[in-house]
């Protein structure tokens, strides 16, 4: 092997925390993915802004772009399988740019030889169920197939396209704004825990995947420019996400863990499996950032849509600790650390 | 497993010729991928149109969008790597569909877990050295790691946007129309081939992988509303491609074997594998359909290209018998039947 000059050789190797939205995953693409990265300039929004996806000027919108492997392990799911999760986690990084227009998404397979057609079949139509929910198109396709053990099953990429006149970012938050989650947390990865752990649970935990388009659509007309940061919390969950835009916008983020929305059955499963809710991925939920004077406005909103039910103002910019979440749990503050990556490999 | 209403049971499973970009790929793209494709129209060309991407009407322009997964298996051979590989196989597309102006690509890997992390850099350079190249950026990008054993090595996708005023189909063929080939074919296959079965050849046979956006440019400069379908032949080479773009024009083709190129490098390997080059995966070569007027002013314009030095007039369309293809090996003609799909798996 030739070395690369400008290089540090490393002897490092993948692991499976490189994959888990924490800390080493940031890194890792920072050290690897990022190189080079501004060498060809975008007007909008590119690859170095690590964004949930980029934005390219054309005429007086930007073209939203985004781009997301499904691993997901097992396929189906209490609430879902790979297919909706396919759609919607895609449907939700173009809105959380601020999309207004959805334009369609690409459907790229890799298939594991050996794989029953009837399992492909079921996917297909999730798929197509989720498409035809939102009302966007799949406008392309493409299909590999890999030998019997050289991949588990089948993995989908999806990568979608929307317009917009105006982006939100999620790096847009200032001293003194609210942070809105949009439900309850933790539903998705317990919900995908519980089942690979074979816990007996009471009550219904079930993942919340779902197309958030329609949501984020209230939310824009009610919030208009005071909407300044979204951010979906998937792998890492809730206090990954808020780490990522407290430390882009240079702000610290109290939370009030009593405000946090958590389901009964999401709660006793993260405790019988001593994972906290905040900690693990949600694929129907949006972190909104929202200047205050907007912030009850916005959540009536979101409380008005079938999937904002539960959506609660669970925080607060904050001048300092800069980067870092301050969680008041009701008998004191606490820093929450950044998570090094989502406790559950193949979550989405 | 609840049935799909209307869908007829099926206990097939997956094999890798449905991955081979041939007759088995495309009757389960078909029968799988196509249902409720047209459920939501696109204001261009769709899913359904099965063409090399897509293209959405914005304004007075259109949007090309076009996805491709990258399984390579090994990473690195003669002549390029699954890095560039995956840069070239979607400019390639977008090329293809006529694109004249390149916003971007996305790229999407799974890593496995254990995977040298020197690889991935490796990988990651040619990418961005490819981007260079062709000047397109990175736009955004996810990954993923799966467990050791759970995905070999890695695999990237890669989807890519541009612009265009006017869409070139891989259907446009009319009666009289010539085909052109932009150079040596087989070589990519033919490589990948030779590396696995660790064939010892005299010469140099190396993967043909390039991106084609430049050579592209020239040849609509040159031949203008006279370039009427454009497809790259990758899985499946040139049979698949003609093949495809007969039946989608309800036209012929026929094809003398002698004027088609093919490096001595690859004819040799071809001979010691016994697989014909017409029927192996091409990654740097474009099929031209053009007006007989223009198609001198087209191949003089390839010929002027450092990527287009070998161009040649391989064929003509004709009006019998519709969506084949008719060999003229000159010493008589005979047909030539649609693969099955591509000899070797994981060839792109």
């Amino acid at each position: 092997m030739k070395p690369i000059p400008g290089l540090v050789k490393h002897n490092q190797r993948i692991a499976m925390r490189h994959g888990g939205g924490g800390r080493a995953m940031r890194t890792l693409i920072e050290e690897v993915f990022m190189r080079g990265a501004d060498d060809i300039p975008v007007d909008g929004v590119g690859l170095s802004a690590m964004d949930d996806g980029a934005a390219i000027r054309i005429g007086d919108q930007y073209l939203i772009v985004t781009t997301d492997s499904h691993v997901i392990h097992p396929l189906f799911f209490p609430g879902g399988d790979i297919g909706m999760l396919s759609i919607a986690g895609t449907v939700n990084d173009l809105s959380m740019m601020g999309a207004t227009q959805l334009l369609g998404l690409t459907c790229g397979v890799i298939l594991e030889e050996g794989l029953e057609r009837d399992i492909l079949e079921r996917v297909q139509a999730s798929m197509q169920a989720t498409c035809r929910e939102v009302g966007v198109p799949i406008l392309t396709g493409d299909t590999k197939v890999m030998g019997k053990g050289e991949i588990d099953s089948l993995v989908i990429n999806t990568t979608g396209v929307a317009l917009t006149k105006r982006i939100v970012r999620d790096n847009g938050l200032q001293v003194g704004d609210r942070i809105i989650v949009t439900g309850t947390v933790g539903d998705h990865g317990l919900a995908v825990m519980a089942l690979r752990n074979k816990l007996e649970l009471e009550g219904d935990l079930r993942s919340d995947v779902a197309p958030l388009f329609d949501l984020v659509q209230k939310v824009l007309a009610a919030g208009g420019d005071s909407v300044v940061a979204m951010k979906d919390p998937t792998r890492g969950g809730v206090a990954s996400a808020l780490h990522e835009m407290a430390g882009k916008a240079g702000v610290g983020i109290l939370i009030s863990e009593q405000a946090v929305p958590v389901s009964e059955a999401a709660r006793a499963a993260g405790e019988l499996l001593g994972i906290d809710p905040l900690h693990v991925a949600n694929e129907g939920k949006a972190l909104i950032g929202v200047r205050p004077e907007a912030a009850d406005r916005v959540l009536a909103a979101l409380k008005a849509h079938p999937l904002g039910r539960n959506a609660a103002i669970i925080g607060t910019a904050i001048a300092e600790p800069k980067g870092k979440l301050v969680l008041d749990t009701g008998f004191g503050k606490r820093l929450l650390a950044e998570p090094e990556g989502e406790p559950l490999p193949r979550i989405c």
